[in-house]
């Protein structure tokens, strides 16, 4: 039995070979290559492939894929709409995926950026690196006194919600299903209600057409001045453009950002900040109340050791009983 | 009835005018100096002063402040460690300090660190910077996953425990007066076992002689590899030579430090890095995995305007009834 998998980062090659010498009976092997037209013909021969990239699957790899025989994949993070659902089906793929594999990992990361706006982080970097070693005038203010509004109460905005409750702050969420865990920590109300009442906004939502550009120009005008905007969900969630403005007219006073539109464009690659075709970026990266951090919010050791080891077990599940619980439903 | 207010900061101005607004009885002077030889002269005629400096208070300035009448002193931060006490106490000086105007503020500041730690967003920063927008190869850890040592569990000491416990970590802390509210929360050790199970030590002690260079070359070898520090509370608790040989050998995997032992030669002024004389600062602001900023964890708007309304009628209450609940005793 073989699997082989595709994207391998050097962090993830531990877990690997600890989820080996616990499956002596399965060969794996690994590439750094994601897979793409031509990298797909390294996995001849093998009974399923486990994968990991932002950008899309290309057609003519499924396809060959499908052709060697192999259509058994496995996902090691949640999202799947950069794969040809369509052209998956009609191919007979079984696709699997890491629903849960550290929602703390994203959890502690949205506070962590939550925190770093009210304490002006990044423009104490800025002037510290100047030599301007005053306080003055940057103040900071107290998460205790906050009333944090969250987005979306799944795995990951639940785990968050506590946190932010640990801190003191007022703690008021929406969510399509109300989570029963919550109770006593988390006010529920409307999203409207949300966007009214909220000093920091933190989004924990997937990207589907109902949640597109949901912070758009409209919503935003519902807002208290000042609020400030965590995006560690999908880029596609805030309308950029009417994000720009409402940072220069001071109706969001802050935005942390580890998500984008066009982040395939940007993030997890070299990059000339200046000459990048993205004009949005190219805005919100220079303002010292925007931080930006490329997709590192799910980056954690924990969050990789449970994406390896847990997308290997799908894949080994499929190869020997056809299915599994990450089995996933387009 | 006048009460004179020394080294005023914008920030400042806003509580000051509120709290006159409540004391029409009053008149509040202020000037942005600091006490000295000279701007001591500003205060005559006043009833007492309001100050607030890291610098020393100098004798001359105390004197004069005695020869003028003024022997009512109201400190609006918690350090009385700037002043000649033997010679405010001879002068017959009453001074009181705020020795708690927001423990959350400190707090959720050390916590923030220990998270930027977590997250090497400094490091981040750095390679941000240069349009490196990979995330490999810094992988963060998890809160939830490490062992907290709280070292001192007074006001911001307790405030940090149950806010890192709301994230899930294992608190663990040490302190002379083990406090009742922290029963479940935090588990007491002694001290050397704090230093020996901790991954994050973080500081909530006073600078008295049995606390100067607690961390120092013998404790630093009884902790964990990797171990992360958090001093919010006083420079010199830290041996800043030991601490850059063990950030060296690898036994320390990063430290944020808001307080330093030469902190009055750097903070809250316009410095050249490179030219400043101190040298143990010089090797460490250098480091990615060393977080430095000056001394800003009070610096919150609830702080400010705790210290600034708290202070003035702690000031009040010296003059009217020649005491005060917040009176120090040398």
């Amino acid at each position: 039995m073989k699997i082989y998998v595709y994207g391998v980062y050097r962090d993830e090659v531990p877990y690997i070979k600890e989820w080996q010498d616990e499956h002596p009976e399965v060969t794996v092997e690994t590439t750094t290559e994601l897979l793409n037209e031509k990298s797909v013909q390294l996995a001849k021969g093998s009974d399923g492939v486990v994968v990991f990239q932002q950008k899309p699957y290309p057609d003519e790899a499924l396809r060959q894929l499908a052709l060697n025989g192999i259509t058994k994949m496995s996902l090691r993070n949640v999202g799947v709409d950069n794969i040809n659902h369509q052209l998956a089906t009609e191919l007979g793929f079984q696709i699997t995926n890491v629903p849960v594999y550290s929602p703390a990992a994203i959890a502690e990361f949205s506070v962590t950026q939550a925190l770093n706006l009210l304490r002006r982080t990044k423009e104490f970097y800025l002037k510290l690196a100047k030599g301007d070693y005053n306080w003055a005038p940057h103040i900071a203010k107290e998460m205790n006194k906050q009333v944090v509004g969250i987005v979306g109460t799944g795995n990951i905005g639940s785990t968050a919600a506590k946190i932010f409750a640990g801190f003191g702050a007022k703690v008021i969420a929406y969510s399509r299903h109300k989570n029963k865990e919550l109770d006593g920590i988390v006010e529920y109300v409307s999203l409207e209600e949300l966007y009214k009442r909220a000093t920091i906004i933190s989004l924990y939502l997937p990207h589907v057409p109902a949640t597109d550009k949901m912070l758009n120009k409209e919503t935003f005008s519902m807002m208290r001045d000042g609020v400030l905007l965590i995006n560690t969900a999908r880029g596609p969630l805030v309308d950029e453009e009417a994000l720009i403005a409402a940072l220069d007219s001071g109706k969001v006073g802050g935005a942390a950002l580890d998500v984008m539109t066009g982040e395939t464009k940007i993030f997890n690659q070299q990059i000339d900040e200046q000459s990048v075709d993205y004009n949005e970026f190219k805005n919100l990266v220079k303002r010292p109340n925007v931080l930006i951090t490329p997709h590192i919010a799910f980056y954690t050791d924990q969050a990789i050791k449970n994406m390896v080891k847990m997308s290997l077990s799908a894949n080994l599940d499929l190869i020997t009983t056809g299915t599994s619980d990450k089995l996933v439903k387009f």
